[in-house]
């Protein structure tokens, strides 16, 4: 999510209104989709609850749309380039799969409400649809990992790899719906229950 | 959710109006909060979309939040009915445990529209307040049946109750967002996925 943070740098400095750079009117938008929904959120709401001109927002953003689509750029952006570090494609599929994994609880805890904003999307324009797309890209390459570290005999090969990448992210994305990072859990220590109950179970042996 | 079918058991013999039973408005209702939300969609869409008048639909429901409530109602007593049922009661925690998430799992696939609802509530009305409450209710109660595993030794203890609870019935609950009863996975056959990755991980030993 490099594109507004470079805005910025670039933002020739502000006369007489409130220093919101873009990174921060998006996290208003987000907070605003979030809680009433993108379609009940109107641009002018984002620029009243930051005390914003329609006209100043404006200058960093061209519509709600693009809003959306960099929100959900943030979500997408951090969970692919969690696939593109060196613990994700260098070494055995079982280790990639649960350095992925880690990664991805990482990705949802840093950049919480954007992965929120993600996860309830439904495809209901061009922008939601581009970003289905792209989850369901990842969801293949995780599939993939998965059916890899089957073959190599460290996963268990008694759940199709689909149904186990759906499931396992299920409990993974699950975490939007409760995670507060103000809470008494870290995100290293949220990542590692996960990864116990994901990679070896509830059951004690 | 015995209420609408004894109504319609009770409910005269009708004249010149399409047949439907108050469980059918009930699913075309869901079909429509599902789709459009609860907020956007009027009792008159609900009475459109089955070519009933209002007047018709409101002999069944006294209103759109008689819908909702009733909805809620089938999602929460089929998972509350789950606990009470004998194999949630006796025995082992461990085994209480495992029947639980497999009956979970069994109605979260039967009623998928109403689990599907509810996963959804926020908390914006008092009827959608109460849902909350009974699924804190449930939560806790398998929470309980986790720490008395974990007491006696059959569930691992590195991991705290609550959080165990909430990221296995998030893995549970991802269901809702990718299962279709006509595809190529059975409902026992899913239990059996889930209960695989959920008591023993996808890790091979």
């Amino acid at each position: 999510m490099t594109e507004p943070v470079a805005h910025a740098e670039l933002a020739p400095a502000r006369r007489g209104r409130p220093g919101y750079d873009p990174q921060q009117i998006l996290a208003a938008a987000v907070e605003l989709f979030i809680a009433h929904g993108y379609d009940a959120t109107s641009v002018a709401a984002v620029a009243e609850r930051l005390g914003l001109t329609k006209s100043a927002l404006y200058h960093h953003y061209d519509s709600k749309e693009h809003l959306l689509r960099v929100a959900l750029d943030e979500a997408l952006g951090g969970l692919e380039g969690v696939l593109d570090e060196r613990g994700a494609r260098k070494g055995a599929a079982g280790a990639r799969l649960e350095y992925v994994l880690r990664g991805a609880v990482r990705v949802l805890v840093e950049r919480l409400p954007y992965v929120t904003l993600l996860l309830r999307v439904r495809g209901n324009s061009d922008v939601e649809r581009a970003a289905l797309e792209r989850r369901r890209a990842f969801d293949h390459r995780i599939t993939g990992l998965v059916r890899d570290a089957q073959g190599e005999g460290t996963v268990r090969a008694d759940v199709d790899p689909s149904v186990a990448t759906r499931l396992v992210f299920g409990m993974v994305n699950s975490i939007v719906e409760w995670y507060r990072p103000t809470g008494p859990e870290g995100a290293a220590e949220l990542a590692d229950d996960v990864l116990r109950i994901a990679l070896d179970g509830l059951r004690t042996r």
